[in-house]
């Protein structure tokens, strides 16, 4: 009980592409393998790509892990999914998967995660980046937390530090 | 892991109103302690009244709670959220809570819950009722799978049954 | 201008039945061609049955009307949806029909109108309902703005009537 | 009617911040102003800043206003707003923005419009840009759709020739 209460509203968001490279993939398992073995949930669209990578690696690491999915049907999450969440609101469920956790980790993707990036940085969450593109400081308007980073455990360890901020 | 997988995708939601009367409140904590020794995870609405008692049973049970919420913060959840999602969707977050599950648990409510009652059987989930008024049959076209029970044992039992089908 | 100005934030929005049978079909339209002779803008789901009727009157009576979709493509409107708004939210856009005007006519209908009664009444708005099934009292709980009328006539009068207060 | 027919789905999204400096907002204005010249319904976020200019450009020129609004009231829209969608659905609502017209105009703005460019861009729609900061060309991953223009005429014009491609 008392591990569970403490387990409470720790979790981490990923996110990132639906398909990506194997490097990349290899990259995001990590990430979920670390974030597990620091006991935080592991959240994220639920789909394939960066999302699934993510997930087998918490549960690798002995993690939970939550999948916000677009459609209708909890089925079409991804095989390391723990709890999906099926939302039918398509891409608009992105603002849920970075709502849901104060730090975000985004890892490589494309415009779908850059949509991503943009809510959770304009809904004061935090955003550590691994491997994404750059982002012009013009659109951070003085909104500083947007922290780019060189490798999985790296990824991790600021999560974890701006986590307390 | 099995344990795990075993687990994954087997929740059931429970609905209610955001305040209850201490009978329907107790009513609720049984069906959510009884939901967490079935082994199901409790996924709610995450505010008070009967999605708090929901999720104080569940965790008295050993069971997991998710809370979908419909503000911006993760904070409002009620103390007993394990896994928070906040969904800055207002009432339409009763969509998400009730696609979530194959089979949703109505306890008492109003009509946010008539709202979540009618869009459950609209998406084919299953909607066991328990001290709620009746719903005219004429509004159901066809779809029987709305069912009215006595008790909270009988409401999980209910549950329980028409998940697998 | 004075013209536009004064239109301004007076539509109703009209709730039914993606099919429905051909008398259903006509008392839609004669309230789509009544609220556009007041004056009134027409809201709706943009799909078919009693959508589509709606729409078809008030074109003919020389209204505008908007189609709030359930998918991504505003091609998917009727063909008298003057302005086809696109959500990607699925049934989460019902909320989002009956939240844009104060009053809500519903025409016969089924679950998803059922729905939609339920999000308007529990957001404040007045329903008027034609040909629906009827609502226990008991999930209204003292919200008393659930009007059952007769005709297209008497919907739109009472409507109108409700609009002010 | 025949004139309503042709408007049909002929809307243009105008996106940017909910404040912007004086120069910004005579920029969106004109771009209303030409909008609804050219016959284009103006749909937008319809709150302040480059929204409200939009509209009250748009206005000027006789045209039709939509503003899609992050709340539960219409009473929130500008005063130039003809037709209020309240949505409740928070930034959420920024994806139904850039859904619902195939061409939509950046003008200026932070990190909620970087996320309408990234929705929009990702959903199969045209983006014009007027005085934003630059998108690296890495995000964009082929999709060329993006672009930047120097004037609000330029922006029209532009946003014209897209609409039939």
């Amino acid at each position: 009980m008392t591990d569970r209460r403490a387990k409470t509203k720790c979790s981490v968001s990923v996110i990132g592409g639906n398909a990506c490279p194997a490097e990349i993939y290899r990259a995001a398992e990590e990430v979920g393998f670390l974030l597990a073995k620091a006991g935080r949930i592991v959240v994220c669209g639920g789909l394939g790509g960066v999302m699934e990578a993510a997930c087998k690696g918490a549960r690798r690491g002995g993690g939970l892990t939550v999948g916000i999915l677009p459609g209708t049907r909890v089925e079409d999450a991804n095989p390391y999914v723990d709890l999906p969440i099926a939302t039918a609101m398509d891409d608009a469920r992105n603002l849920i998967v970075v709502l849901s956790s104060s730090v975000v980790i985004a890892i490589d993707g494309k415009l779908g995660t850059l949509s991503e990036i943009a809510l959770a940085l304009n809904n004061g969450r935090k955003v550590v980046a691994l491997g994404t593109p750059d982002l012009d400081q013009a659109w951070l308007s003085g909104k500083r937390e947007f922290h780019r980073v060189g490798s999985p455990s790296e990824a991790v360890e600021k999560a974890l530090e701006l986590e307390g901020r």
